[in-house]
């Protein structure tokens, strides 16, 4: 079922098989294209439409009231309420951390002050998935960052079900949360919406959180009129384990990753054949247990592998070309290895770290960066959420002693006016 | 020649003039689209066919040999390279205090590691435009801040003249900054071969930097592909001013501006109707003397506004719409009023703080949102070329403590994969 490389036997095979997983559809791009331009130009009328088209919902009014929320929050169980509590606890706990401060300070025995000003985003919008994919705890991952930024306002969409509803559960961690406005719209045209405004709508600065191919395809056309989180691409995840790690453990893991979608991809890489093949054991016993067996199964097929690599040093090299999602290092000195990977979303230590601990309860953010942009890009944080000005403050003594060095380069640029603005502040009245 | 606006008169006239300039254009938008696709497809072969069609320079090694950059530097004036290591040491001094460590804690009383690893990019790409518009302090602005994040390779591309060269000033800049390689190559070709690789181009992992509206339309549509920093349109000045400021700083500050661009763009906002017709008087004057007249005007007349608003507060307000790049604060309280804005790239207090000063030597970084983009996005930082991983190490404890609460959450996602993975941990064996 998944595929087995072996570095020793096919070293080229292996590094073949890593080629980086792409975001790229043109011909959906289109569609997605004219999607976004009929919302910019027809407003809530193209949201009506797109609404029935997709989402089979007739809609008039996009806007979840104060009492949908009220009474979707009384529905959901009283036990999932206070386990959403506690992860907003935790996600808050992490995310503070982030929160930096301006720094303006005087250059020494300077007439110059300098800084970097921090300010939250006015207003945001967050994309939540619905349909199949019901995920209130990523609505905790997009806005508690938000609110430790300071974000004035926090909007929230996400697709409606066919009765033109949006999940109780999504609605309730909304409230947790502190979301400000929610509408029942989805896609690429609420994408749009966000972006460009509607009747109904408000346009926003900034918009974060994870969506299927129409959302990213989208987020990537309206980015530069708005700000946008990440490209996002389908899950991953790469288990790296010794021979002292638990098979069952590694299986149940991947399988974790492989249900989430029959793009998501789990690969394992080792330097022990052995646990390999127990692996691929494990991974048939443990299928056959779960609800999601199809997707799964595609999944692990078509983008799953156990690599059996010559060491544990060649296998952080294999990881860093990857650049994965997610890493779980389950190698006796983990705490040592972890210190060698570069590209990485999340890295999970350990045996009792299992990936799901990151997606709901240690307080992490489990919106990551996946299809290698690791390489040069980062999970989300409070820092998405704040902008910087700089700062400058020359005293006259300062701009005379800058004077020449500033008037030489900008005519080696050939800009005359900016140095005659220099020039100017010195002439004799 | 520049529009005059009065908030009393008309205050709709004035707010429907600060529309938000948007970078977009479609029809270019495939042509760049080809070019993007040709480069991806064909490499080095197409890399030639555009430098010949966009430089007019026949090329058959795109790399800048160590005896080209040699001759360059020797070259170039000695004081414009004083001059600029001067600007190089004192951008050092601001973006070193931007580096900031990893941050790996444990939780207060719990069997629980979680942390924030922070590593450089491994490999950029920097864009210098080239033709005309010669800017070696860019590539100080681009170059220096990735040495201080630690990057491996530097790349950086610019267009050749139609003789395949690059200016020497551009190569002396590169010299000092410390780029580790040079390539003749511009244009949305440029960022194609950098995105995808070619035979003679290694691909990086992100580019950033400046350029026109071929570059700007590239930087998005290989976004996800490669890292982009922003997407750039025509630079931007606004000046805040009262009654006590010298009309002959403002319209030297503002044609400064003026002359980088047609499509740049250069507002007064003042409370005191005198002072704004004596800028007036002022460019009239100033603009017969400089080099770039044409262009000047044509800025002035098409994007340039003097705005009379009811109050300085006013005038903040809609500084916030507009989200300028640059903003000269030239009021009597500039210290106490910087305080209430929230949208702008970089921000010059009093008369002896032109906006030269910062894009040539206070060390801030003269890489600057345009296009309102300054409401979501900051000027070019060490930030941007590092990337976080987020650490997480439950022990055996921590983890039974919170099994519970994981597995209801992932539970009602409908995700049992994700439950099954805590679960097994604590099954009998």
């Amino acid at each position: 079922m998944i595929k087995v490389y072996n570095s020793a036997r096919n070293k080229e095979d292996l590094y073949n098989s890593l080629m980086e997983r792409q975001i790229e559809d043109v011909d959906l791009g289109n569609t997605v294209l004219q999607i976004v331009e009929k919302v910019k130009n027809e407003g809530d009328k193209a949201l009506a439409y797109y609404s029935k088209k997709f989402d089979n919902a007739s809609l008039e009014n996009f806007l979840v009231s104060e009492i949908e929320i009220e009474n979707a929050f009384k529905k959901v169980d009283l036990e999932l309420v206070k386990s959403l509590k506690k992860a907003k606890m935790n996600i808050e706990s992490f995310h503070s951390r982030q929160l930096k401060k301006s720094d303006i300070y005087k250059k020494d025995n300077e007439d110059v002050i300098l800084g970097r000003i921090l300010r939250p985003i006015e207003k945001v919008g967050i994309y939540i998935p619905g349909g199949s994919a019901s995920y209130p705890s990523t609505v905790l991952m997009s806005a508690v960052p938000a609110k430790i930024a300071g974000v004035d306002e926090i909007v929230m969409i996400s697709p409606p079900d066919n009765n033109g509803a949006i999940s109780d559960e999504i609605l309730a961690a909304a409230k947790i949360a502190g979301v400000d406005k929610i509408y029942k719209i989805g896609g690429a045209h609420g994408i749009a919406a966000l972006s460009y405004g509607t009747e109904s709508v408000d346009k926003v600065s900034k918009i974060v959180g994870p969506g299927n191919i129409y959302v990213t395809l989208a987020k990537k056309f309206v980015s530069g009129i708005v700000g946008i989180d990440m490209i996002a691409g389908p899950s991953e995840i790469v288990v790296v384990a010794d021979k002292w790690a638990n098979p069952k453990y590694i299986a149940a893991d991947m399988l974790s990753q492989a249900e989430h979608d029959e793009r998501a991809s789990a690969i394992l890489i080792t330097d022990c054949g052995i646990l390999g093949r127990r692996v691929v054991e494990e991974l048939e016993i443990q299928i056959s247990k779960l609800d999601k067996k199809d997707t799964v199964r595609k999944s692990l097929e078509e983008y799953g592998k156990i690599i059996v690599a010559d060491s544990i040093s060649e296998a952080i090299d294999i990881v860093n070309i990857i650049s994965p999602e997610h890493l779980e290092l389950l190698t006796v000195d983990a705490f040592e290895i972890y210190k060698k990977v570069k590209n990485a979303g999340a890295i999970f230590i350990g045996e009792y770290s299992p990936e799901p601990v990151g997606d709901y309860f240690a307080g992490t953010n489990h919106i990551l960066p996946t299809c290698a942009t690791a390489r040069y890009s980062s999970g989300l944080s409070v820092e998405d959420f704040m902008k910087k000005s700089s700062l400058v403050y020359f005293g006259k003594s300062a701009l005379f002693e800058a004077k020449e060095d500033i008037i030489r380069i900008a005519e080696a640029e050939g800009l005359t006016a900016h140095g005659n603005a220099i020039r100017i502040r010195f002439e004799e009245e």
